[in-house]
């Protein structure tokens, strides 16, 4: 009988539930036995794990965390740690390994591809959309909807108080989150990696320090800044010094923080955690290997997943354009 | 200079401010003039209206609803509602008209462009997504995010009981907030258009309830059911009554009814509306005439607005075999 | 060493976790044994239980439902069910009985009293605020929560159509829950038992449809009536049939029913129920008996559990009046 | 005729809204003309304002912010400021200010008052709760709900890594806020002015660290730290950098902020201010002076506003022996 094993990796993404769920249903479909490890990869090398049936899975996907707990796990990037993994999945007689993460999680399971035999398969899970071969990510649709509606709220106010607000989003490196959330929220500027460069942040300055001017003088209006996390050399607290410092900007900073990540799923993710995990125990039956399952548009796709963790997966960049040429461009008309 | 008249038709979907507030953003930087009229179709037929400007349209994406109002206009189906809403057209000299609705909506502009020589443009705007052309249409997210909240407060005291609910969602005559609400809150069971012939209810009901026996014997746990409204001959009220008399089950009735028209629009409405909003002013300069405009994939798309009306766009079928192949197997399985 | 039962019982009220994680806690700082049983009575009469340490409470306050499940016992009603319950406490050697619930559960409590000689105590548990002796049941304020965030959903696509919307409330036999809601959404009229006879209608009707009719005639906006359960005869349906048929008055029937039961419990019960039920294990320790603990004010009392049940809790009649006589006045003067 | 003016002051507080409606419904009642003033005090300097009706005040009290803006207004604490704005209250014959704000508000309020003979009534609105003579202040049930969710959802990632968290919460001085939101998300710690010496945390920091050895080493779960801001010398990072320096505990920082202050008011806050609201204009009519309206209990009360600003309101004594004695005793049991 084939014998899947499965964790969650690395930072949790609400809707890693729906996604095991999904799995134990299509194991038990497929007649494959199914067997969960705990805490990301710290499982395998501590051999930690649970069987998983429907029962076990039952009344989950509503939920945000994951069941099966979640860890960074340093020992995957040692040699040591692969090839403890390795004997624990031989001592299970694992067939195959599904892993539900981000790009770390992905690297620790080629890391361990070479010390065993058997499929692995990932599946995107993380809030920063920052994985090729997939449009979203698992928990991506959660973050955005929890940092919309928190913006909602810091908006009224911002608007009772004519006031300036930075606010900080996750994403690590990517804008995905920033720029869903500033277009989604109306915010006045969206600074991100996509529009700003770290190494020379002055411009970005200057034209964000005008149009604060002219909202000020011509509209006596809210002004919210959506900031990108890692981005702003300093972070948000820098950049309201500066704001202050060179124009005299009063500003308050908000950093959105661990809220991204926690919360019942959004049915985005709910859905597309069942389709990915639906369809990870259906590359199994098809005996493919190194992969990620990802969905671009309506289809269902396996990408290698080497190029889901080395291939960028750029903002659209007809979004940007919108914001800046278009949605703010009456605060850049009356600055010039 | 160019004029740009619009409004919003029909049944109001969360959403509909959003893309207002696009379309007034993206006149402006086109440099046409834009006026709204009110109360849908009757606006024009009234001569109701006001001019817009970005100052009318700052903070209402977040809102539900349509600053513009909206209504059904029966008086459009007649051969002098459209020649009335044309003269209003060329009063105001109006070079193009954008509405945002349903299907009911164009037809009405299709009516309408038989007395006027004007561009049309359709946005899909109704929480149904029973349109052609876009993947999704705007409000048919929030639809599915308000209704899922719902059915997991059910959930709740369904487990404390152990109990059988019949939950009706909208749709009107197709299943895409079924099928959508049903898989992101783990129903037991979908009736919907996609796997039920509502002139032939017998079969279906005799698998539910052998399900819903397997679920009080087995398992001993709540059963949701999600049914499409207008589907079930009788009503869910119907379907309560037929458990009880052929199986003896008792279940509890609700009806989600108007709250899934309201509310905050979710992210990705808010999102999908600015770009087809912006879009759809795009399609004005390129000259372009009786289209809708939709989004598929992560690509705006014109489509011709006979399409939209009269092309089918079906559930995901993988869906449906999904929800019945595999994730409520374990009922089938036991049942036989 | 003292030992402690605990059940839930009749319809499950969110906040009924808190309570129960606050008794086992309360337990363990007496150094109490507790127990708990399954299914309402039912739990007693099969002798269904798990023992209860902080272990098992751990993380279920934030969450709706009841963890040690909840359902009506017909059986406590005659004589063999009392007996058969006392039997199972005696068989346990229970000092005292913990019944989280409303008053059908209490008079089973009452019940139970004449064949036990353990103390009794109750929580009141329910989403309708009907009983004497506390200012809020555990479960209502979620209840008002829900039904007002729904509530502000319909008055989106009320004020896009200008609309007028009857929305059923639950509440028993009570009009708690209809007049926080109606007052907290500025609901244009409430009809309930405490301004309203449901033998006699007409004049109530009357009322409303010259209200409806100034609102239409002089400010165009929506109108949504807040109905309490169980009030009108025929149900809001009937409601809208007369207003239809008396006065051409085209109306939407929303009832919002079970997802008032459900639901994360608001900050409000949770910290009722924890209050409560820390107080319920004191009183054991006190060795007070057929009482149940309410909260007045801030100040927590333990009330007869007689009283609790037979003593009405009328509405706050300066909320009747201030609705009535102000805040919808001017539909009042203007149809006058 | 008697002519009513009202402002809202100091921080926004969710609720704000629903109290000028009710102002304004009630002075209608009384045939009270009513105009509001905007940007706090500010308006009364500037002579900002506009007349209110009941057609201005329709459909807002279900949102967060004022419509009237707010502000601080330094120069209310110069001689001038108060001067200046009793000048602009004669010019307009107003006889009596109502002002919605917290104590600062209140102190404006007492300084004007000694320039200008009409009636001064002061309404708590602030989401801190701290002002004496009323049990709750308007904004105050809202943020603790914001808090509290956004705890829930940080509570889903922190279990899932079994982690340690340090949550920001507001309150100014007081730990209304923090012990509401401690007890209803069941932190493991709350740390608070009523519980912790700023000028000697190593004792609190000494029990902590302790606490959490006892749940990382036994109960292997997440453990959430509920802090008043303005409390730890340095604030969270400073506690986050002792733990670790200290024992070696990792931890996470998320400071909630201002979300605390927007958002749909919670049912709780509509109904108080409405209340005060509707009450405010009736003690204008009783001539009453210098008071502030509170509810205590389910009554109404008109204390002195100098008692309102110097009177201190204590968190409930109960809740913190609650928490600390009953509900987390298990982490000091064990770590004995």
């Amino acid at each position: 009988m084939t014998k899947i094993a499965l964790l969650t990796s690395g930072g949790d993404a609400p809707g890693m539930n729906a996604a095991i769920r999904a799995i134990v249903h299509s194991c038990q479909h497929h007649q494959y036995e199914c067997i969960g490890f705990f805490h990301g990869y710290n499982g395998l090398l501590n051999d930690e794990w649970q069987a998983l049936t429907h029962a076990d899975v039952g009344n989950i996907l509503q939920f945000g965390g994951t069941i099966l707990k979640s860890a960074r796990c340093p020992a995957m990037c040692l040699p040591k740690g692969p090839k403890q993994a390795a004997n624990t999945l031989r001592k299970h007689q694992i067939d195959a390994l599904i892993v539900i993460g981000g790009d770390g999680s992905f690297r620790g399971l080629e890391a361990l591809k070479a010390h065993w035999e058997g499929q692995i398969i990932g599946l995107p899970g993380t809030i920063d959309n920052d994985l090729a071969g997939s449009d979203n990510t698992i928990g991506f649709a959660t973050a955005v909807t929890t940092a919309t509606h928190a913006i909602d709220k810091i908006r009224d106010t911002a608007n009772a108080f004519e006031r300036v607000f930075i606010v900080e989003v996750m994403g690590r490196h990517s804008g995905h989150i920033a720029f869903n959330v500033g277009l989604a929220t109306g915010a006045e500027a969206i600074l991100s990696f996509e529009n700003c460069d770290p190494a020379d942040t002055a411009p970005q300055l200057a034209r964000l320090i005008s149009q604060i001017q002219v909202q000020q003088q011509h509209n006596h209006d809210s002004f919210v800044i959506v900031l990108a996390e890692n981005l702003w050399p300093g972070g948000p607290q820098a950049l309201k010094a500066q704001l202050a410092e060179q124009a005299g900007i009063d500003s308050a900073v908000c950093v959105l923080g661990h809220i991204q990540r926690g919360g019942s799923p959004a049915p985005e993710d709910r859905l597309l955690a069942t389709e990915l995990g639906l369809e990870a125990v259906n590359a199994v039956s098809r005996n493919q290997d190194r992969i990620m399952i990802g969905k671009q548009g309506s289809t269902l796709q396996a990408v290698p997943l080497s190029g889901a963790i080395n291939d960028g997966k750029p903002v659209n960049g007809r979004w940007v354009a919108a914001h800046e040429d278009v949605l703010t461009e009456y605060l850049i008309k009356h600055s010039e």
